[in-house]
């Protein structure tokens, strides 16, 4: 993990956007730039310095982590607010930037109130796009587990199970397999639920002739893998089997597109284009994908307008789906590393359709 | 659950707080009013109307559930900004509230300069903190699920076994039991760990003569529970054994005292002066207990300084403990209900030193 860098690519990006310093406060970029993954504590960095503030219960943990920043005590009597006004004086800083989308109206108020500055929403979340290769291999790692619980589940789902006991064992056995913690909710749906793009594990049982769209992920090292896979218990209808492989195939046309310098909307449009030409256009409701790292979804969104640009050491999800209402719906997820001439697939699992 | 009598709590509320007005969009406060958990969605209640505003991902699920509150769907032309001025223009409203502490700045920068409203912080989450009896009954099934995970991991743990290990069954069997997931990370902290009040599940080998703190939790119909029990794995040290007990007593003093009327400052005193006489008072560095239900963590504090009354009704955990640095140390948690004239514990575990 590269600190010295990442501190940097902070400070350049604050003198980009006029500002001298930053307070950050959101658990993935300070796990990002000071390894601490908390809701509480704190990360500045100004023009020279920086500085994590957290309370005694993280205190002495950081300090022997930590040898690039200062670390500050906090307590009832040197709050954030109170220290943060002695780096403005010392420092003479003038323009503090802070996580206008992590940061709660409340706790910007009392900064405010208390810090002789003027205070800047921004957001820094963008230096994480381009994952550094201890990154990729924890990604890497994550998306493997990912992949053995997949082959696992397989054998373990069968008709009168409610979606709710798959979901608990795809979660124990990430864990055992040396999964930290599931990346979200997984979502087990099948039947008719399929057609509900987030439906979350519930009570219904699972029935012969239903497909099941199993999306879940673990974090391995504080990274997410997040998968995605529709299988049929038994065999399912013709309409449904149709679905699956146009899904599969707008996928397979977006991987195959996938590389440095195409726009994200160009990405969505392989897929969603194919989708449409299919004559299913209106049943794939959401983006293409997003990116992943340490937030399952995190910069960039590969949504059908942006202009923003693929780049080399990005990992994105290419998931397209059908969603029809009162049917059921298919989605097939894969998570990809943007590499120097195209992609490559991080989670391995077989994309054919498969019957248990 | 008594939808329109919480809907009107609310109503009092902004208008005691001189407003007309009041937009909500934490997942608790939401699932309170109108059975909407997501981090998506909004609830907007006026001197006259109530609202729930979704995309269509939750619109059919909230329309079917909601029959109290008009349900408008919103999408990319309907954003959630459109919508709340067409509401302001046609009710004639001026002051709209908004959950301060919930809110991103940057979301309230958008709604600020898109609304032609005042705009006030405010907090509503107290009117969540007296249980009706449903609310009541969902605890104790939680806390009861609580106390039969902590009787099948006493038979669980052995020496050799990692924490994680120990933690990956807790949850597991949780689920199995019919929990909806863990009300928070567990905290399984062995050993020295014992010391970290908040020593989430390491990789940390369990070993004989260590005493062993859980902390644990599950959801049963979106309502917490959270228990704590601090266990020895074969013979502790005699220090450590004493410490067991002065922690008991101090959380049985506690729960003796519990009464309505009585102050949080002086329920808070109550366990800490009996440590301190102890000689322990240095040794306990965290408030005495918190408010529980839809929020793990929600109104009331149980803090040394707070005046506010215990009233019947409120369920709060009462959690001493003692953590000496580099030797150990100890938590015992119970989730108890305010009755009329004392309390009635809700995790009914044995709070006797087990050793196994």
């Amino acid at each position: 993990m590269n600190y010295s860098k990442r501190i940097e690519e902070v400070r350049k990006l604050i003198i980009t956007k006029g500002m001298d310093s930053v307070l950050i406060n959101s658990p993935h970029n300070k796990y990002y730039l000071g390894e601490l993954f908390s809701n509480s504590g704190y990360i500045v960095i100004t023009k020279e310095n920086q500085y994590i503030l957290v309370d005694f219960r993280y205190f002495e943990e950081v300090k022997s982590k930590n040898n690039l920043f200062e670390v500050i005590l906090l307590s009832s009597q040197n709050t954030i607010q109170k220290h943060l006004h002695s780096i403005i004086k010392e420092e003479g800083l003038h323009k503090l930037g802070f996580e206008g989308k992590e940061i709660s109206y409340d706790f910007y108020q009392s900064l405010q109130e208390s810090i002789p500055c003027k205070l800047y929403s921004l957001d820094i979340s963008k230096i994480r796009s381009i994952k550094e290769s201890i990154e990729i291999e924890h990604i890497e790692k994550a998306c493997n587990i990912a992949d053995v619980t997949f082959q696992h589940i397989l054998s373990y789902i069968e008709a009168g199970m409610s979606e709710e006991t798959v979901e608990n064992e795809l979660v124990r056995f990430m864990k055992e397999q040396g999964g930290q913690k599931e990346s979200f909710d997984s979502i087990v749906a099948s039947g008719v639920r399929g057609a509900l793009p987030h439906g979350k594990a519930s009570n219904k049982i699972i029935q012969k002739g239903e497909l099941i769209t199993l999306d879940f992920g673990v974090k391995y090292n504080y990274y997410c893998s997040d998968i995605t896979r529709t299988i049929s218990l038994g065999k399912c209808s013709t309409e449904l089997s149709h679905v699956y492989e146009i899904v599969k195939a707008a996928g397979d046309e977006a991987i195959r597109k996938a590389k440095p310098n195409l726009t994200m909307g160009e990405l969505d449009y392989s897929a969603r284009q194919f989708i449409a030409e299919s004559g299913y256009g209106k049943f794939f409701g959401h983006n293409l994908g997003h990116g992943l790292g340490i937030q399952v979804h995190e910069y960039p969104a590969i949504t059908p307008d942006s202009a923003e640009l693929l780049r080399e050491g990005m990992i994105i999800t290419i998931e397209p789906g059908i969603y029809i209402p009162n049917v059921g719906g298919v989605r097939i997820e894969e998570d990809i590393l943007i590499t120097s001439k195209g992609c490559c697939r991080l989670t391995n699992s077989s994309r054919e359709l498969i019957v248990i």
